[in-house]
């Protein structure tokens, strides 16, 4: 007999990492999402509660990244019994970290678990992808490929690939009380770019990629940055120069946007650095007027799991 | 005493490697230009002649992509004589397989051996950059890169990466007796891109170097592409799109064109295959009207070297 009930956490991620615009993402040890998922008789998905830092999303269940995610994992498993959902956000709308990816991720987990063959966590990925497309208009699994594996992941329309992170790395993210529009955000990408710019990030996201595998720091600092899409989205963030700026100086690798921003994050090669980098960020935010909560996590953090009642 | 005279060996390579324009590249072990460096008395770079292939390339040293190479490494190392150069040219000019960076590359060898105190080879690149800039308006180290160390390896402007390459893997390239004209083919990547073009090469950049990490043939499979600049330049070379659809119809991993053209070439998992394709490639070129020939090499080939007189 199947489980009837199971809950799981889906942490938040910083999507794109800078250098892998809808490509790269990494979950940080801080903020989630948690859903619980419930056998129902009626073979539908329905939404029965959404709390916690955000309540105002869309309830029907082919609306909502969750409901659409564990929709379509219904669809693919063939069962003949429902899953009704009760979300608990606990990260905010638009803040660019991953939050309505989260919500999806935990569900599929979460409806997994009642499956009476229960996939492998990868396996979900597709499923994820189908809910991360209500909220965002288009599928890219920057966000949701990592909050599966956990770490730092490299994810395609096709694929997940675990990239490997050098022990010891820290990432900084600091989310200002400022919300980002998503449409927005997407709009300052419009305009094509020149092809000097595509090399110039096509040798940032190389060096990065090859100092990963390479467990080499001075490579993936010469690669953690951002000359596509952070000079035209830094506008968009009220003192995002000075935020930046605040990580460096506190000895971060490289500092750019968490996915569609408002949200910044920094790497390091050292916890207090990070530590450091966290009030100075937070500092640069209040000058521009804006409050802001701050977390340090390792860079390879672990993805969505369950959790005990 | 250092030695008065040295004879040096560069092999021709494919730059852009399809999925990394202006970035990645490898040697293969086919033709390629050799320089022999005698010392002279007069502190400057000469040079006394240029045979093989081609002959009427510019003999100021300074406009010479081999004479400005030399010309920098003489300058950096502060020595009391010069260079003469004489020049072998095996490489086709304007093939798309580094010709003009093979002299620089092989002309740096040699004068290296003649320094009191020789430089590492790979300590050679600031100069060979300094050289092919000469022919191509441009640093890009895609060529001289590879041509410097072996097998695949990511240029930036400021560092070599040599790139694993799995065992047992081989290119087959093909050169049709045509000339692109470089300018030419820079201007077709002056109309800006789109994001999504960006993205989806990007996509294909990280797969690609994942996959050279990783050993997984799928992953190079699914990474070596190009949706940037190959669909510009597919049309300045006759019967490029059966040249290709031969390659991938012998089984190879991935095919486009090597640096500007209008060489092709193609990835294989397999020796039998690459010879195949190299048949299937030349005859594809034979149907446009052109005459071609072909070579099959381990991708992880050696780069340039001194031989003995």
């Amino acid at each position: 007999m199947s489980r009837s009930q199971a809950t799981a956490f889906a942490p938040a991620s910083v999507g794109n990492v800078g250098v892998g615009f809808d490509l790269l993402g990494h979950v940080i040890d801080g903020p989630g999402d948690t859903v619980t998922a419930f056998r129902i008789e009626e073979p539908i998905v329905r939404i029965d509660s959404i709390e916690g830092v955000i309540v105002d999303l869309p309830r029907e269940a082919d609306r909502n990244t969750a409901g659409r995610a564990v929709q379509a994992l219904l669809e693919h498993a063939g069962v003949d019994f429902g899953i009704a959902l009760r979300i608990e956000k606990g990260i905010p709308l638009g803040s660019g970290l991953g939050g309505s990816a989260a919500s999806a991720t935990a569900a599929l987990v979460a409806a997994n678990a009642l499956l009476p063959k229960p996939l492998e966590i990868g396996a979900l990925y597709p499923f994820a992808l189908a809910g991360e497309s209500v909220a965002s208009g288009s599928a890219h699994g920057d966000n949701v490929g990592p909050q599966l594996l956990g770490g730092l992941v490299l994810a395609t329309l096709e694929r997940l690939i675990p990239i490997p992170v050098p022990q010891g790395l820290w990432a900084c993210v600091v989310h200002p009380d400022h919300v980002v529009e998503t449409r927005l955000a997407r709009e300052t990408l419009a305009e094509p770019y020149p092809i000097g710019t595509v090399v110039a990030q096509n040798a940032l996201l190389a060096q990065f990629l090859a100092g990963c595998y390479r467990k080499d720091l001075d490579l993936i600092r010469a690669g953690l940055g951002d000359v596509l899409v952070e000079p035209r989205r830094a506008s968009l963030i009220p003192g995002f120069a000075e935020v930046k700026q605040a990580a460096l100086d506190s000895g971060a690798l490289g500092a750019s946007i968490s996915g569609a921003g408002p949200s910044a994050f920094g790497w390091f090669d050292d916890r207090a650095a990070a530590d450091a980098a966290r009030q100075a960020m937070i500092a640069a935010f209040a000058e521009a007027g804006l409050s802001a909560e701050g977390w340090v996590s390792a860079v390879d953090a672990p993805g969505a799991r369950l959790i005990e009642d």
